[in-house]
């Protein structure tokens, strides 16, 4: 029988992998990752058997090659093009954040409106006018998109991606949008997660309703 | 009988919250805010239940108010104070994120360890030296700090923030942070979202294992 990986196990195995990075060659054991993250390590073993990996009894997991095994069933060499739309203070930031490249998740180009900011130069990749983008699109194979405009331009701007050929729009704005089925929207809701951290964590107890 | 709200049900109230920003004082129905995220309307309902909320017949919510109750169960009106510790691309970046304001998100200041930038503003907002991180959390009360520093300083930095006294970090950088139970980490885990994103949503019938 085969298995999906869902969401949440896509998740912690990302943070595994940033585990060990710092491990090597070396060996790690459940309890070790479970002890960082401060889960429980059946929780881990569970994630890591879904891989189809077994640790040496005792000793752990062999740390590269389980890094080698998520980096390959999580495509992380898979080259994943993306543009930046909105230049503004996010997604410059974003653009200058190398950690993406170790996980195929490359930044083509950033598109904005401004004539201040169109033609320069951020981290090696080059600010284009948002009018290029349909074409440079088409022509770089790109359908994913970073959306990183003022919410007062994030609906307008994701009508014109989606008219665009866009696929995947991750959504840096505070704006929901209104796309078409075919076009699959991730809501990077920073002020959700950050809620669920402070509420839930610190007035757990508190919060009933 | 009391109910926790569980954080996916935080998350999605933030979302509805965002939605309802653009409704004022109209009524909108559990479909139109379930169309907008894709996700089924039962769901909202159920959510929405939570809050002993009840919208009018055929009509839907009032806009306005569902709005000032999601505020006041995730006590948007609360303020947290929290300092950005890294004043780098993605620490400059979130200091301008005035988004986070409307959420009682409040960042006092920055804190770095270059030259360079103490003493210098972003937002409005001064850049310390690092070392007056444990006097002026204890002065402000901050118990929360945002950690943009880079990947090789990152555990070094959350060791003196646990030391400080610091009880949240808000962790940006690809490091797990090895911190005692008494401190709580959220790692803030980009990729990883990036990832559910692409993988699940594209080539969910390929990612067999």
């Amino acid at each position: 029988m085969k298995n999906v990986i869902t969401d949440k196990v896509i998740n912690r195995l990302t943070l595994y992998h940033s585990i060990l990075t710092d491990f090597n060659d070396e060996y790690i054991s459940s309890t070790q990752i479970a002890d960082l993250l401060h889960i429980d390590n059946t929780q881990v073993r569970k994630d890591i058997a879904l891989l189809n990996y077994k640790g040496k009894c005792k000793v752990g997991y062999k740390a590269f090659d389980l890094k080698l095994l998520i980096e390959s069933t999580l495509r992380f060499k898979t080259v994943k093009n993306a543009f930046i739309v909105g230049a503004g203070n996010l997604g410059m930031a974003l653009a200058k954040y190398d950690n993406f490249e170790a996980y195929g998740f490359n930044i083509s180009a950033l598109f904005d409106n401004s004539f201040m900011k169109i033609g320069s130069k951020i981290n090696g990749k080059k600010i284009y006018d948002i009018d290029n983008l349909p074409d440079m699109a088409d022509r770089l194979n790109v359908q994913i998109v970073i959306l990183t405009v003022p919410r007062v331009n994030a609906q307008n701007v994701a009508d014109f991606l989606v008219k665009s050929g866009i696929k995947y729009i991750w959504n840096f704005t505070p704006c929901v949008l209104n796309v078409p089925d075919s076009v699959l929207v991730w809501n990077e809701n920073l002020i959700g997660n950050f809620l669920q951290f402070t509420v839930n964590h610190s007035i757990e107890k508190e919060l009933f309703i």
